[in-house]
């Protein structure tokens, strides 16, 4: 049972530990890549460094946390159930929660914003119980998606790249349509109707934050108050919540937020 | 005429200055020294450095700004006068004042928070026409203000270790007593008394907030409301507002109040 779990090893959440750790907090960092900041080839606004790379500035965290005797795991985070975090390879329980899950990438079909799709087959793949579903994805989440699913129904089409051995995948572009309130998915110039439609193409932070019923804005960013979510015992900060996008707000968050829970773990 | 004068070449400075010249102003960063962050000799919880000194730190800071084009002096701030600043060698003008002037070092002598002194020549020392004055301090800042109480009274008796051809200064450790209402500053084994005390130990945010009338805490934090301060056209953040006076958090103001800064620059 650690004080902290920290789910990201970006800016925010490497700051979040580091801060967490100097309090006397036992600390967990999980994270399946550096987002957002893998992308960045060139940083030089950000105190101190004339010029890194995103991935540079990464690791550098990663050692400065790993330095400091803070635990970091590189894996990824398929569900959070209440206060525990189940990851491919494990499962982990801590009285807090810290999302530092940067940046929703929205999925990046044709046609998502016309039709009604869910992202979240906890939440919602009870509505469709023995209906016919479609699952559009990929990686270990689109497999954790399809499993919980088929508690409901057995009439799954995936459509994915990633799994080739079951003849229920179909492979290629997809594009959704809303024919008079029918879903409708074109692929290979064929067209499929569904009663549900769920999107499992990374289980970032948006994914995350519907499963656990956390309220998020317009812009997928995660609510919160002073760092706090509507889920009692989570706490969020960096690109996964309102604010520049930047790495400088980001170790500010993870610094602020780090007071926060902190302050959360005497009083509770 | 700059776009924004940032005081304090610190990290909310710097990063303010970063920021605001990625936005394309003009800005002028004007500061004497790194204050608090040149007695850290260690830092590692600042994320991306695993362990470097503040001076070390501060100097980076300074050198990223100077390669992104940011003009970068070291100059000690006498006085802001509306939306100019005076410093030791000259004068400049801005539409913003960004006030990154760090932790107040409250004046060490004894007995100061017995008897009511003043840190503004120009603001209190109308008060005491013609009355006995005492001027405790030293450097620039304690002969800018002896400057202006001149025009005030002809009894001015200097407690400092910085003028020495001067017969009305007296050098030694200073004690304030308040006897009965009588403000007394003992030294040497000797009492004076005085009508006015003023401090001028340092040109800090303090003084300067003084200067313009700035609203600050009782911690003498500038109070701000989205880095604005009471006073049109000026900006703080960093150590000189409430927060945890640590690098992240001074990094992220300055990042968020260029926003705001531009924001400001757009409107006016």
């Amino acid at each position: 049972m650690y004080d902290c779990i920290i789910i990201g090893k970006g800016p925010a959440g490497i700051s979040c530990a580091i801060y967490l750790k100097r309090f006397n907090k036992s600390v967990l960092v999980i994270g399946k890549d550096f987002g957002s900041l893998e992308k960045a080839t060139v940083i030089n606004n950000y105190y101190g460094f004339k010029e890194i790379s995103g991935i540079d500035l990464a690791k550098k965290g990663v050692e400065q946390a790993l330095n400091l005797g803070i635990e970091v795991i590189t894996d990824e985070v398929l569900e959070i159930d209440g206060l525990t975090v189940k990851t491919k390879t494990n499962e982990y329980s801590a009285k807090t929660i810290f999302l530092a899950t940067g940046k929703t990438n929205k999925a990046n079909i044709k046609g998502i914003n016309d039709v009604l799709v869910s992202y979240c087959a906890t939440c919602d793949g009870f509505f469709f119980r023995k209906k016919r579903i479609a699952l559009i994805g990929y990686g270990s989440f689109m497999e954790h998606e399809l499993e919980v699913l088929r508690n409901f129904s057995s009439d799954i089409t995936v459509f994915s790249n990633s799994i080739t051995n079951d003849e229920n995948v179909i492979d290629g572009v997809v594009e959704l349509l809303n024919v008079d309130g029918k879903k409708i998915i074109k692929v290979n110039d064929k067209s499929y109707e569904f009663d549900g439609i769920f999107v499992a193409v990374n289980n970032d932070s948006l994914a995350i934050s519907k499963h656990l019923g956390i309220i998020t804005d317009n812009n997928n960013k995660i609510e919160v108050k002073n760092y706090e979510t509507n889920i009692k015992g989570i706490f969020a900060g960096g690109d996964a919540i309102a604010g520049l996008d930047q790495v400088s707000t980001a170790v500010a968050d993870g610094a602020n937020a780090a007071v926060v829970i902190n302050k959360y773990l005497k009083e509770e």
